[in-house]
């Protein structure tokens, strides 16, 4: 697979770039954020995989999120995938939280949909494989985070893909959208009318059914002014009950905005570190 | 009030001591440990009392907790009383878990416990006022924490007098005393078999109806033996429902013994010295 270089930038003694493939999955060109540290020594070096939210392009974390100085100093690589297809013959809708910039990390059974929307596929198998062969990132140490619809992603491809995954952590994720208006529009219209094929994409589920085999960090802000959606205690729940080792916080103060992410990013960042490298 | 020592020791540059003294609300003499830190120009110190589980006496957490070091640094007194009244006349039953040893935490209303089962003022208003009396103890910077029946303590009457503690923590807490062989039966001797007395004296419930006005640091072992008495699900979802601030970890490995309490010490000692100082 050939890859275009949009940019590249020096960060923090590393690289950030921005990529653009064609993508098999999706049939559409895809664009994405690297941020590789200093290589020393030519090995490869773990990745974190940032999935973001909706409306969000590849750009919103890499710019926002301050991630890039955790990642130089722990040195891990870490990417930033766009969140749907795009280009003018991809299926969208009007409503900012259906189609384009709202994947939400699934493969679409169901017309419009289902030529391209096929996100899950794309991040866990596609895309990993173009950049293990691209950059020296080491896919035996991958981690997975993300913010909202992205936490969503990155709970639910962490438990459904333990072995791939060593580690994953989110942020203020829609942790239960076969409850949530963010969740059972778009589950409808990508997976058929049918909710027991949303089951497989609903973290408070899989936290219930099966859990994580390792420790989960969650942090939501208090004041998140989409909480409601988010519905945190139904996660946290299914967590506690499941004995799941990890720790849910409750950050007081803090909403929805990168304001919180960057807030809590270092924490995030050491986190994945921490596992990756052990 | 008078005051007896039964013990002084010095410990990492402060005294830890051992004090005895005919109590008020139970009509008993009671004993309970004092770790000053060292004073600096006579300045009264914050204070955080640790409330002790199940069979406990005021000795369990002083010697096994390895509080006294994180006291030192951090500069506060940590308080240890005792779990229930003692002596030849007070009322006992031959369970464990219930009468010495098992005072819950709660002013009994039922005999034949009532006259000396008074652990919720004892704790509350008798032994601070003594306490602020007889050592150079800042009364307005109070926190409070406790482990497994200790841990209840703490997070009901935090969330009771929130005005008198700054901050909270619990280890491993009966979390839902109402629900759980580890509270109906002892609630129900105690307070009388009508259960809506009982509700004052479950932190899922308050968490539910008031919460606490500050963060709450949570700590619950994964392969705790005891853990389905305690209900921490059902805490946790309390909390995240409210969007109470704070944090609810489930540390991976630990059961409920001392080694899990003394593992995650350092941690509560500093979240409620951040607190009590600021």
């Amino acid at each position: 697979m050939t890859l275009e270089t949009v940019s590249e930038n020096r960060s923090f003694g590393g690289t950030q770039g921005v990529y653009r493939h064609k993508s098999q999955a999706t049939g559409t060109d895809m664009t994405f954020g690297l941020f590789m540290p200093e290589l020393i020594a030519h090995e490869r070096v773990p990745v974190l995989w940032y999935l973001s939210g909706l409306t969000c392009t590849h750009e919103n974390a890499m710019t926002k999120a301050a991630a890039q100085q955790f990642c130089a100093e722990t040195g891990i690589a870490i990417i930033f995938p766009d969140t749907s297809p795009r280009g003018d013959g991809v299926a969208d809708d009007e409503a900012y939280d259906l189609g384009k910039g709202a994947g939400f990390y699934v493969d679409a059974t169901q017309d419009p949909w289902k030529p391209n929307y096929q996100m899950w596929h794309y991040i866990v198998h596609e895309l990993p494989e173009l950049v293990g062969e691209n950059f020296a990132i080491d896919r035996e140490a991958m981690g997975i985070t993300g913010h909202s619809m992205g936490g969503h992603g990155a709970l639910t491809i962490a438990m459904t893909h333990p072995q791939r995954y060593k580690s994953v952590s989110a942020f203020a994720p829609i942790a239960n959208p076969t409850e949530s208006d963010w969740g059972k529009k778009q589950l409808a219209a990508y997976l058929g009318e049918d909710s027991a094929a949303w089951r497989a994409h609903d973290s408070s589920i899989l936290m219930q059914e099966r859990g994580f085999p390792r420790e989960v960090l969650i942090d939501q802000g208090s004041n998140d002014q989409f909480i409601d959606l988010l519905r945190p205690e139904t996660l946290a729940q299914a967590m506690m009950a499941r004995r799941q080792p990890g720790q849910f916080r409750m950050q007081p103060g803090y909403d929805h905005s990168y304001f919180f992410v960057q807030s809590f990013m270092g924490d995030h960042v050491h986190w994945h570190a921490e596992r990756l490298f052990g």
